[in-house]
C-alpha cells in the first residue's frame, strides 16, 4: 500500500481520524487484573503496560508475539555546519551496518526477536539548511511522512521506532525549542560527543532556525527543522494508530517528532510509550513538556531505536503476567484479610 | 554438595576468601568495547553491565544464556503481631501456586528463560518473634544460610535472588534499621498494603526489635532480626560470588539481606546489580545506604524476585551489544573526526 500523503493539510485532516483507545479491551483488562494472584497494585508499571498494551492493540489479553522495529535514516543539511563529532558519510555507513547487523540495535532485536526493517531516506540528498530557509519543501516532507506511514506492517504487537543521521539532535533540538519555547541552549545537548566550541555553533545553528521560522503549525515546524527521518517517524507514530499497534518511542530525535503529532493535536501520543530518557539534556525537558514518564534512565544516547527495543523485554514480562498468572481463585491462595 | 555451615564465625571466614573481579576479563572487555560502532559511552548502563557480567563471569566476552532464579520462602513469628495485610498461610499457598507456574515470577521466568527453583524453608515452623527474643538459634540460622548456598547451581550465567514469606518487610525494616541507623518508622512501609492502624503497629514491633538486639554484628542482626529466607538470600549471594556467577538482587527483603553482607564486610556486593527500587520507602533508603543505582524504577511491591528476573532482559540485551556488535573497522565506519 501506499499513503500517497500530498500536503500538510491531509495529514493534519488523518490526525483528527485517529481512533482511540479500546474500551472493551480495557474493561476486561481491569475485571482480570484484580483476581491475580498478588497484592493489588504490586506489579506497578507492568500493570500500568499490560493495561496500555490491551486498550491500545484493542484486544484482551494483549499479546507480544510479533514486534517489529522500523529505524528511519536520513542526511542533514545543518550537518555542514559543525555541529556532530562524526562526518556526515557515517549515516550510510551505518545503514550498511545495520542491514550486516552489526549495530547495537542489530543485537537488540536479536535478542528480544524482533523483525528489524532500515529505511534509508534519500540519504544522497540531505534536507536544506535550515538557518536558510526550510529543512524541507512540503512534497518531500509528504513523501518521507508517508514513507513512515508505509513502513508499518498489519499485525504487529508493537513498533519499536528509530534513528540514525549524523547531525539529527540539531534539528531535533530546534523542533523541540519551537514547538515548547525557551531558549536554543536549553533545548541543545552534545549529540554524539561533541567538544564546548562545537556545542556553542551547534546552540547558534538551533536559535537561528527557531528565529527564522517562527510562527508556524506544529506539523509546519516539523517541515521547516525537523528532518526526513523525523517526518517518517511521525508518518509511522500516525500509521500505528490507524492499525491498532502500540508504539515504543526511543530517544531525543523520535520524541521530537512525534512531539509535532501531540502539539498539533492533543492525545496523539496516548499510544505511546517513551522507553528510556537519553543523558541529551533537551530529552528530559521534552518529556516533561509531552508528560511521558521514560521506563528508563540508563545514560543512553546512540538513537537507532535501541533503547525502545530494550524495552520490548520489559513490555513482553508485562503482559505475561497479566496473561499468564493464576487467579485467587484458582490457586487456592487467600484475599487480603 | 552440602555447605554445612554451622556458626556465624564460619560464614565470617567465608566472607573474608571471596574472590574479587577477574582482571584480564575486564581489561578484555575494555579493549573491545572502544571499538564498536557507536559513539563512546553512547550505550551509558548497558556498557556498565557488559563491564561487569564480564569481571565477575570471570570471562570476555561474558554470555546469559543460562539465567537461574532462586525464591526463598519463610514463616515470621512477627506475622502474628499484625503487620500484614494477608495471613500467613498465604506463604504456603504461594509456594504451591510457585510451583503450578500461576504465580508472576513463572511468567517472568518463562519470558526470559530463566531455571526457577523455589526452596521452602520450614514453613511449618516460624521464626521466633523477634521482640521476644533472637529470631534464629545460631544453628537455624547457619542451617538457612547453607541452604542457601547449596541452591545456587554450577555454570549458571546470573542469578536472580528472590523471597515470598508473609510479615517478611518487618524483618527486612528491622535489619536495615540495626544497620544502618535512624528511627524506626524511616524504614517501615506498608508492604503488601496495610492501613495507617497497621502500619503504626509494624513500626513498633521494628523499634522494639532494634532496640533489644541493638550492639551486635551485622551477621548477628541478620540471625536476630531476620528470616530463614533472608539467610538463604545472604547465603546464596556468597555461593555465587564463589562460583563467579553475578547477582541480580530483587526488592526490599532481599537487599536488607544481602546489605548485612555489606555492612559485616565492604565490597561484599560488588557482583551484585540491584535490578529496581521499589515503592517500599526503605527500600530507596537501603539502596542510597548501599551506594547502588537500581535499574528500574517501576512503583513494584511484591517480591517473589520479579523485578530482578525483569532485568534478565536488560543484561541479555547489554551482552548482546557488547559480544555481537561490528567494530569501526569491521563495518568500515569513519570513527570521530
Amino acid at each position: 500500500m501506499n499513503s500517497s500523503i500530498s500536503s500538510v493539510a491531509q495529514i493534519r485532516s488523518l490526525l483528527e481520524a485517529l481512533p482511540g483507545p479500546d474500551h472493551a479491551a480495557a474493561l476486561a483488562w481491569a475485571a482480570r487484573e484484580p483476581q491475580l494472584t498478588k497484592p493489588a497494585g504490586s506489579l506497578g508499571r507492568l500493570e500500568e503496560i499490560s493495561a496500555w498494551a490491551s486498550a491500545w492493540q484493542g484486544r484482551h489479553p494483549p499479546r507480544l508475539e510479533s514486534p517489529v522495529a522500523r529505524v528511519f535514516a536520513g542526511n542533514h543539511g545543518v550537518a555542514s555546519l559543525g555541529v556532530s563529532a562524526f562526518p556526515a558519510e557515517v549515516t550510510v555507513q551505518m545503514v550498511a551496518n545495520f542491514r550486516h547487523g552489526g549495530a547495537a540495535i542489530n543485537q537488540l532485536c536479536k535478542t528480544f526477536g524482533i523483525e528489524l526493517d532500515v529505511l534509508a531516506l534519500e540519504l544522497d540528498r540531505p534536507t536544506a539548511d535550515f538557518t536558510k530557509g526550510p529543512a524541507m519543501t512540503e512534497a518531500e516532507f509528504a513523501a518521507a511522512f508517508g514513507a513512515g506511514m508505509d513502513s508499518v506492517p498489519d499485525g504487529a504487537d508493537v513498533l519499536v521506532i528509530g534513528e540514525m543521521g549524523i547531525g539529527n539532535t540539531t534539528p531535533a533540538a530546534a523542533v523541540s525549542c519551537a514547538l515548547f519555547g525557551g531558549v536554543a541552549a536549553d533545548w541543545t545537548g552534545r549529540g554524539t560527543g561533541i567538544e564546548d566550541a562545537a556545542l556553542a555553533r551547534k546552540i547558534e545553528v538551533v536559535a537561528a532556525g527557531v528565529a527564522l521560522h517562527q510562527g508556524h503549525s506544529p506539523l509546519e515546524m516539523l517541515r521547516r527543522l525537523g528532518g526526513r527521518e523525523l517526518a517518517a517517524m511521525a508518518g509511522a507514530v500516525v500509521a500505528a494508530r490507524q492499525k491498532r499497534v502500540p508504539v515504543l518511542l526511543d530517544g531525543y530525535v523520535t520524541c521530537a517528532a512525534a512531539a509535532a503529532l501531540e502539539a498539533e493535536c492533543k492525545g496523539m501520543l496516548d499510544h505511546c510509550l517513551v522507553a528510556h530518557v537519553s543523558v541529551e539534556p533537551g530529552h528530559r525537558r521534552l518529556l516533561a513538556a509531552l508528560g511521558k514518564t521514560a521506563l528508563f534512565d540508563f545514560g543512553m544516547r546512540l538513537g537507532e531505536g535501541s533503547g525502545a527495543a530494550l524495552a520490548v523485554g520489559v513490555l513482553k514480562g508485562a503482559i505475561a503476567c497479566h496473561a499468564g498468572m493464576a487467579t485467587f481463585a484458582q490457586a487456592g491462595v487467600s484475599d487480603k484479610g
